[in-house]
C-alpha cells in the first residue's frame, strides 16, 4: 500500500467513485496480512519509504511465492533476492512477467504502471573485481526497483589504480556511490577520498584463506581512513541500495 | 583550502586587490603541507567536501598541536577527535577560543566567520542510553562543524519501547538519524523501521562480558532487519557525523 | 520410567498384583540400560523431571532406532530432535504411529495414553521471521511433548513493530515467552520490555554473512538490555522448550 | 511507579483523599522523566514487573546519583550495580540509608516499608569457586531486592565433586537454581541434571588463558548436555536474578 | 624400521647370517625414503617410539597407498587414519589383510607377527555420547596398534551423572584415561577429578551452533578446574592415543 | 589429607596410640573444609593424588590467607599459584617459612618433614625463550611441590635450532618433557619429534600483535604435527606439572 | 603488454616498419581493456612488473575465458590460478596449447616464444607434508611463468627434522625459499633460522579441528620467532611466487 | 661473531699473530653463550645473516642487559627493540654510547667501526598516518642497523591518495618498500600496484574499535588485491626490516 495508491483510494471514496464498503475491503489487509508463516507488512511503503522485499534464503519456494503473491495483489509488484534456482524456477512460473536476474539471484516483478523515477540523482555502483559483480546487480536491481537512475563501474580495483582515475568523471557525476569489494576492501577508502556524495560500502564475501568470507574487507571498509564511508552487511547488495535509494531522496 | 577561500583568492586576484606573488605565496601549502611527521591535506574540502579532522589517538600532544596549527592558518579552525586529558589541555592553551567538549573528546576551533549551515535538514542524533552519551557528543559536535542543524534524542532504548514511540515527531522530523547504541544494539532496527530516512547505526563500546566492546552492537546492526541502515566503525560519532553531512547535502 | 510408572508400579507389588520377580525385571533397565553404543538414562524424569529426548545429529539412522526402541519400551514413547531426511525415514517405519514434522525436524511417539497437559500456562512460541519458523517449531513440537499449552506468534519482527505491537493481548497471556530471531536478535529485547514473565531467546542460524550462523543473534540476546532475557543456544528450540516446561511446572 | 503504588494513588483519588490536582502531580513523572542524559522509565514496575536499576559503568558519579535520586523520589529505593569505588561512595554520601555490598558492586536503597517476599519458593545461587563470588552477590542482591527468598552454596566446583554432591538437600529445595561458574563452567551441566527446576547459568570471567574473560564459561554452558540450563551474559549476576525473580512469580 | 628390527638385523650381520651387502641394502630406505610426493620417516620409531602412522585428509588414494606400501615393506604394517571411503576401499583392496574401522576410519594392516603389549596398564577411552564415538574408535584401534591393553566405557556424559559414578571401578583399574566429550566438555573435568592417574580430553566436533565445531568443549577442556587434565586437537583421537602410549610406557 | 597422613591416623588408633575421639576431631574437616567463601577439599590427595592448590587469581589477599590456612592445619603445608604482589606479601608475613618464587609468582610452605620424591624419572622444564620462564617457574615448583626431580633447559628456540640440538642428552634423559614456548610455538613440535617420552606443551601469553596472548602458540600446539603432544592452557605451568606429576607416577 | 614489447613496436615506428595508425590500433586496449564484466589491466607489467593473472574462484568459465582471451590476445599467454574443474576444461579447449596443473589448478598458456629466465637465482619451494602439495604446485607453476628457476623439497616436516636437516645444500643454494607448511606452520620458524635468504612463509588450510582452515599455521607463521620471515594468504602458492619473482629480480 | 670477525680471526692464527688458546678463548662462547636466563646465539651472523636482535617486551631489565652485555662483548654492539622506558633508561646508564631511540623504542649500540652499508639498494619505509610513525622509527632503525639505506614517505594514506601520487620518484627509486598502516591497511595494496620491487605490508595497531589492535590492517594486507606484497606481525617493524634487508643483500 504505497501512499500514492492511499490516497487515490481516499480520493475515489470521497468522490463517491467507490463505494465505502470495497474501500474498506481493499484496506482489509491492511496494513498486515496474516498468512499461516508469514505477517506481510503492507505499511511498510509508508513507514519506510519502500515496499517490504521477500528475502528468500531460508524459506521454501512454496513460501516465497505466497509472500510474493500477497505483495502483488496489494501492490502489484514484489522484489525478491537471494532466490536460488528453485525459487528462480518457482517465482518465473508463477508470475511469468517477473524478470528474473540469475547472476544476481534476484527476481523482480514491476507494478504497472511501473513507479517513477523519484531519486534525485544517480546511484552509482562500483565493483573492485569481477566476482564481486553478483552482489553489484543484487544493488544495481534494487536501486532501479526503489526508483533511482542508476550507473555501473566495474573491475577498478585498486591494484592497479589507473582504471579507477581515468573515470573521475563517472564519480563525480554521482549523487551516492555504492562500492562493492572483497578482499582488502580498499576500493572503499579509495572511492571514499575522491568523492565529495555518501559512499556505502558493500564487503563481499569474495576471496579465500584469510578473506573468512568477507570479513577481512568487512573490517577494512568499517576501518575506512576516509570519513564518511559506511557500511553494510557482507554481501548485502540490498541492503546497500535501499539505504541509497533512502539517500537520494532526501 | 575551502572552495570558498580558493574563488575569494582567485577572485582578488583577478580584480588586482591582490598580487600574484601573494596569491602563490597563499597557495604554496596547497593541496598538502609537509610536516616533520605528517602531510597536512588542505585539498580535503575540495575533493571531499569537509576539512581534514585530526583523529589525536595514537599522536602527542606536540604533534597534535602541529597539525591543528597548520591547519587553522589555513582554514581558520579545525577540529580534533578523540582527544584525551594531555591534548586537551595543549590545545586549550595553545588555541584559547577552541571549544572542548570533555565528555565528546573534541576540541573545535571555528573559522572565524564561522561556516554557514548548508545541510538542508536537521541530523537527529539519538541514544539507547546514558552511556552512549559520549559517542553521541562527538557525532552532534562534528555535525554542527560540517554545517548542519543538530537535534538530540537520549536513552530511548527498547527495553522500554514507549520512550521511543512518544517521541515520533521528532523521528519523523529528521532528515538524517544517527543511533547510538552499546549491548544489543536494537534500537536500530527498531528506528529503521520507523523513519523513511537514511538511518546511521554507530555500534557503542558501552556494556561488558559478551558485549566483546561493542562487538555484539556491531553485529546486531550489519544485520539489522529494517533495510536501509548502514553502520560505522564501534564509537566512530565522527564517522556517523560524516556521513550524515554528505548526506545532508544533496 | 516416569515417576508415576513407578509409583504404579510399587502400588501393583504392594496390592499383590505384580509378583516382585517380575517388578525386578521391569526395574531391570533401570535406571540405566547400556546399548553396545550408548547408555540410555531412564532415570532422568526423575532427575529432571523430563524423559531424555534423542539428539540424533552425529548419530546413525541404526543407533537413533536403537535408542529409541530403548525409550518406547521403558516409557512408551519418545521425542527424537534434529532427525534428517534418513532418520526421519527410518523412524517413520519402524514406529508407524510417530509423528514426523519435517519442518521442525523432529520425531515423537506419543506414550500411550499421552501424557496430561501439567504445565500451569501458555508457553508462547513467538518468530522474527519465517526463516525462524522450523525452529520454532521444534520448541513448540518438545513444549507439548512435556505437557505445556503452546501458542504461537509468527513474523513479528521489529523492522515493523506495529506487528509486534497489535498482539500485545497474546503476549499478555503467556506464562513464558520463547523469541525465536536471528540477524540482530533485536526482538527478544523489545518483547523483554514489554512482559513480566520469564523471556527465553532462541538465537537461529537465520541470515547470511556477518550473521554468523547465528552469532550475530547470539551476542544481541545475551546482551539484551531488557533485564530477565535468558538465552539458549543457536537454533535450540528443544532446550529453549525444555526451559520453558521448567518453569511452567513451577 | 509500582502497581501498588499506582493503585493505591487511584484509591485514595476515588476516596477523595487526596486532590486530582496532586494525583496529577504526583504522575507528572510517568512514564518517563526526562532528565537531560537520561529517560527514566518509571512504568518498568507496570511493563516488566520490576523496577528499572541503573548499571553504573559508562555512567558518571554525577549521572548515578541523578538517575537514582529520580528513581527514590518516585518509588523509594533503587538499585544499582557494577558500581565502582567512586561510584559507591558518592551514593554512600548522598543515600546514608543505602545498603553498599563492595563485593558484589551493588547499592541498594530498599523502599519503605520495603517490599515482601513475593516470589513462591527460594533462589538458591550457587558458585563453583571462590572467584565467582562478586558475581554471585550480585545475584543474591538482586534477587532479593526482587522480593525473594535466597539460599547460598559456595565452591563446589566439579573438580571435587563430592562437594556438590553432599548438597543434594539444598538443591532439592531450590525453586530456582543460578549457577556462577567460568573456567570450564562444567557446574552448570552437572546441576543442571541433578534437579527438576530451572537452572540460569552465569558464566563469569574468572580464570586466565583460554578463559578468555568469561568466554570458554559462556560456550560450555550454551552447549550444556543438561537440557532446560538457560544462560546470560558473563557476569551477569543481576541477569540472572531477574530473570530467577521471573520465573518465580509465575 | 623399529629398534627390534634393526638390533636384529645387526646382530645377523654378527653372526655373519647376513651378508653386509644385503644388510645394506635393507638398510637403503633408512632413515628417509624418498617418494615423489613424500619422505617416508622410517627413523620415527626410534625417534619417537612409534611407527609414523597416515593421516589420509588431504592426499589422494593414490598417494596414501604409495605411503602405506614403503611403511609395509619397512616394518610390515601401517596404520592409516581419517580414512574416507574413497581411500578406505583404495587400501582394502591393495592391502586385503588390513583391517577398516569405518566409523573409527582407520585402516590398519598389523605387522606379522604382531607387536606385543608393552604398555604397562589399561588405556581407558570414555565417551560422553554417541556421537563421539568415532574419535573414540579411532583413539582406541591407535592405542591397540601401539601395543597397548584398551577397555571402553560409552555415553557417560554428566547430564546424567550416575551413568559415570556407578563405573568408578572400571575408572580406578585405568593407567591411562581419554575422554571424550563435545559440547560442554563437562565430562572431562568431572573424571579429571575422580582419578589420580593421568587424563587426556579430546574435544569433539559434535554440537551445533555454538559448539562451533568443538571449540566450546576445546576451550571448557583447556580451562578444566581439575589439575592434571591434558588437551589434543579437536577429534584427534589419534594424538590421544599416541601420547597415551607414551604415558604407559614410562 | 594424604593417603599416608591417613593410614598413619587409622594405624595408630588400631595401635591405641591415639583414642578414637581424637582421630574423629583430627578428621573433622574432612574431606571438605567449609570456609565462609570456600570448600576446601581436603579429600583431593585421595582422589586426584595431589592435594588442593590454590589459584590465587580473582581472590582476596584474606580469602586467599583463610584457605591456605585451613590446608595447612590439615596437610601441614600449601602450594599457591598466580600470586601477585600483595598476595605474596601476605602469605610471607603469615607463613614465614613459605618460599616465595616472585618470577613464578609462587608461594610454596613445604610440609615438615618434606614429602619423598616419588615421581620416579626427571620432569624436564624447557623455554624457547627468557620471555618463557615465568611459566617455566611456575611449573618447576609444582613439579618438585609434588615430589618429583626437575631438570631445565632453557631459551632453546628453534630460531637457532643448534642451541637444542646439542643438548640431546638432555632430553634422553627425561621422563617427561614440558615444553614452555609463545610466538609460534614450534618448539614442542620439534622437541615432540626428538623424544619418545611424554611431551607437554605449555603455551605462553609471550609476544605481541597476532600472537593474541598465547592463542597463536596455542593453536600451533594443538596441531602440532609431532604426534602425541598433548596440551594446556596458555600460561598454565602448574597444569602441566600436575599432569607430569600424575605421568611420572605410573 | 610488456615493456619488450611496447620498446619493439616503437621501434618499428621510428624505423618506418610500422605504420602510426596500425601501432595506434595495437595499442588501442592499452592500458586498460574494457570488458562488460572486467576491465582488463594491460599496464600491469610495466607497473608491477609481471602481466595480470586471472584468478578463477568466484568467475564463471565464460568470464575466465573471455579474460583470458584477451590477456592472450595482448600479449601472447595468460596464467589462470585456482580454476575448478569446469573452468580447466573450459580452458583446455578454448587454448590447446595451454599447460593444465590439476593438483596446483593452474592453466598456463606460455608466451611464444616463452620469456626467457631473468630471476637471478634459484626459487626453493618447501612442504612440511604431502597435504601441502597443491599450494607448492601453484607457487611453483607461478614462479616459473614469471621467469624464475625453481627448486622443490618435499615433505620435510619438523616432527622429522633430520629429513630437513640433510638437505643443507638444497637450502643453502637458494636465493629465496617458499616454505608451504599446515597444522603448526613450524617448518618456516626452523628454515628461517637456518638461512639467510629471504623466507616466504604460506599458511596451508591443511589439517583439521583447531587448524581453523589455516588459521593456526597462519598465526604461528606471523609470530615466527626467526626474523625476517614474511608471510601470505593462507593457501596463496601464487601471491609467494609474485613476491619471490619481485625478490628475486633485485 | 660476524663472518668478518671469525675470518679475521683465523688469519691472525695462521699469521701467527694470535696464539691459538687466544683464538680459543676467544671462541669460547662460539657459537651459544649461557646465561642464567638466556642462551645468546652468536652464531646468528652466520646461520642468518644478522646478529640476534633483542626482543625487550616481556625480560626484566637486568635480563635485558645481560644478553645485550654478551652480545656487545662478543660483536662490538647490539639492538634492542620494544624497550620501554624502564630498559631504555637501564640500557642508557649501561651503555653510554648507544643510541636510544624513544618513539621506535629501540636501543642501539652500534659496533666500532660500524659497519659498512651492504644493502645494495634503498628501503623505503612508507606510513599512512602520523600514528604509524613507532612501528616506522624501528623498521627504519632495525634497516640502518642492518648495513641498509633507509629512505621515508610519512602520512600518504589513501584517504587523499594525492599525497602518495606526487611522491611516485620516490617510490620508484626503492628496492624494497615497507608499508606501515593500520585501519583498513588500504595503502599496502595500492602501493603493491605501483611498484615492480617487493612489498612489506606491516600493519600496525593504531585504530579503534573494529580496527581490533590491527586485525584489520593485517586481514586486509593478507588480502591484498596487489600480488606480491608480504605481510609481518602486527607492528613488527623490527621483522620488516629484518627481511627487507635479507632481500637487499641477495
Amino acid at each position: 500500500m504505497t501512499p500514492e495508491r492511499l490516497r487515490a483510494l481516499l480520493d475515489d471514496v470521497a468522490a463517491g467513485q467507490i463505494a465505502p464498503e470495497a474501500a474498506l475491503e481493499a484496506l482489509s489487509r491492511f496494513p498486515v496480512e496474516d498468512l499461516d508463516y508469514a505477517a506481510v507488512d503492507h505499511a511498510r511503503p509508508l513507514t519506510q519509504g519502500q515496499a517490504e522485499a521477500v528475502l528468500c534464503e531460508g524459506k521454501s519456494p512454496e513460501q516465497v511465492e505466497g509472500i510474493c503473491r500477497a505483495l502483488a495483489d496489494a501492490t502489484g509488484g514484489f522484489l525478491a533476492t537471494r532466490a536460488d534456482a528453485a525459487v528462480q524456477a518457482c517465482l518465473a512460473q508463477a508470475f511469468p512477467e517477473a524478470k528474473v536476474n540469475p547472476r544476481g539471484r534476484t527476481v523482480w516483478l514491476a507494478t504497472n504502471p511501473s513507479l517513477p523515477i523519484t531519486g534525485r540523482g544517480t546511484i552509482l555502483v562500483i565493483t573492485a573485481g569481477t566476482g564481486d559483480l553478483p552482489v553489484a546487480e543484487e544493488a544495481a536491481v534494487t536501486a532501479a526497483v526503489f526508483g533511482n537512475t542508476v550507473a555501473r563501474l566495474n573491475d577498478v580495483g585498486v591494484a592497479g589504480i589507473h582504471r579507477l582515475l581515468r573515470k573521475s568523471d563517472e564519480l563525480r557525476q554521482a549523487a551516492v556511490v555504492i562500492v562493492c569489494a572483497g578482499m582488502d576492501g580498499a576500493l572503499a577508502s579509495v572511492v571514499g577520498g575522491l568523492v565529495t556524495v555518501p559512499v556505502i560500502a558493500v564487503p563481499t564475501s569474495v576471496g579465500y584463506g584469510a578473506a573468512f568470507g568477507g570479513v577481512s574487507a568487512l573490517l577494512a571498509m568499517l576501518n575506512s581512513c576516509a570519513s564518511g564511508v559506511v557500511v553494510t552487511n557482507i554481501d548485502n547488495g540490498f541492503g546497500a541500495a535501499a539505504a541509497a535509494s533512502r539517500m537520494n531522496r532526501l
